[in-house]
């Protein structure tokens, strides 16, 4: 029995990930899905790296998780590489899901393409108050491309605008991932073009974790919508030692 | 209830891609299976790639068919292109399954290894009346790796010379597929060598399209042959809005 | 009906192929599992590669083996393509299986990254009697990351130390594999981390044959334990006509 740490998206909360927790639970595993800060309803949209990451480990030691499997998912890689720095002995293995793996100094822009970034701060100057949000055609097509327009559509509504301060912090290490001497997974889903395949997740970013485990399985960005049970599968094919 | 027209590759007909519009029919759709000039019987080898296009314009006229998700293989990439530049009003959506993306200018020798436009012209030159064939190894090694050799061979006797003309013409376009309105699709074979994977169809050639909606699924360049039914879905999975 | 011969990798012994073997036997085939010299208990571990190529033309004459198809799994595909170049009459077919091609003059350690070389040399010089062995974390993450740690376990316990002059000795070839006239395929498990996929197996070792045909199949670098059936599946697929 493992206690896993499941940490969601831009965009997202913890609690989209209800699904995806329900067959780990089922097989006999502690899972929690906290909500980054800036990510709650009522959160102020300038929230920045550095608190979202602190948001995390107040997390941990409010409800004293130790000897937790923490995975994280597209931004969440950036939260719980910040985590595992910053108290890596509550930690048994990090899961980067489709996710972002930053070294000391890096912000997730450096890691994406630049219309992504041209497109995030248009967005977020027109609305004002430092969020962000995605157009539903780029949801559509290249974040939940194997799902049906009715689930495209069901879970884009339930997103919320996301702090763009957490896409341009810098994040602030001790320790680089590689160096990290944590285990590492990484899983990706193998139609993921929320970064297009020219510029890649694997192995591009996960090649930065040093050893890891890759796991692989079909699916979009959003395979938390499309197949959680395939996803929660391959979270423990990822998780255990 | 979607309009599918689906359009062959080199060296096949419509009457191929019977299998493969008997499940989509079966889900509800119409589907159309146009052969281009140039491989119909009795076309002449000497057919060019403006004359190719023509031809599936003037089939959507003759039907008049609208509102048309319309799909290209390999070669017929070259044609959908074609087709959505001069009858973009006819079309929802275009899908290119391993399929040629070109620019305005550029021909379909442009985009194959220095190898295979080295055959064709020593096969062309030999042949004299304009077409090109391939030979059968290089049909059973790497365009339907992944049949038996009974289905190998069974689908080889169905191909009909190819003009060779239409890989050495470059395209006329108004409207690179990038700049294009229409939305699209991409359908990638995990196992095509039919274009070598240091050369591959996605993401060298599919990232051309723009924004994209990417579908994967096992198989060679001919699933067609090999497994029309999964063809079938994948195309019914790029197809829907 | 064919004749199987299939060539383990480093650290390996034919026995562990046995369950391959079953499910290809059952098929109505013949399948030999011989033990490369350095291997085979007992052997000294200064052997060489030339001595490693030639038990196995040896074994070829031994049991009157002709018109085989001859598989080689990782450093195994060293060893089949020396053996192709000495004997390419009592060969049918190579199948190389996430396995490494040569040409003339290249050793193994010229297709590996550096830590690997550096690894191997550290381990090598320690052990003092020539033989190199894998560290358990390598093993369990890059090696065999699609099993679960009582199957990894397991089948390291069954490894032997391999002779790292097999890794150093450059192969003499008077044909290079693409050159070669025998059919080729190639076997590549999509979540093989034993090479980095910034370093892959396919397509970067794979285009060195020339015309191959490919076999995907989900699985890590060793499929023999994680699930043989499925391997055994591939090897048939690669292997018929």
């Amino acid at each position: 029995m493992s206690t896993y740490v499941l940490v969601h998206g831009a965009w997202h909360t913890g609690a989209e990930l209800e699904p995806v927790a329900a067959p780990i639970r089922a097989a006999g595993h502690i899972v929690h899905l906290p909500t980054i800060r800036g990510n709650r309803p009522g959160d102020v949209k300038t929230t920045g790296l550095a608190e979202a990451i602190q948001s995390i480990c107040d997390y941990f030691t409010e409800h004293d998780i130790t000897d937790a499997v923490l995975m994280g998912h597209s931004y969440g890689g950036m939260v719980i590489t910040g985590v595992a720095d910053r108290i890596p002995a509550r930690i048994r293995r990090l899961i980067y899901w489709n996710a972002f793996v930053p070294n000391d100094g890096e912000c997730l822009n450096d890691m994406v393409p630049p219309h992504y970034v041209a497109l995030f701060d248009a967005v977020s100057a027109e609305r004002g108050d430092g969020s962000v949000v995605l157009p539903f055609p780029i949801w559509r097509e290249v974040f939940i491309n194997d799902a049906d327009l009715a689930t495209a559509t069901r879970s884009y509504e339930l997103l919320n605008p996301h702090p763009n301060k957490t896409f341009t912090d810098a994040i602030k290490l001790g320790t680089n991932p590689a160096e990290m001497t944590i285990a590492k997974s990484y899983i990706n889903c193998t139609e993921d073009t929320a970064l297009p395949h020219s510029l890649p997740w694997h192995p591009r970013l996960s090649s930065k974790l040093g050893l890891f485990r890759l796991v692989q399985v079909p699916g979009s960005h959003e395979l938390c919508f499309s197949d959680p049970v395939r996803l929660a599968q391959a979270i423990m094919d990822a998780g255990r030692d």
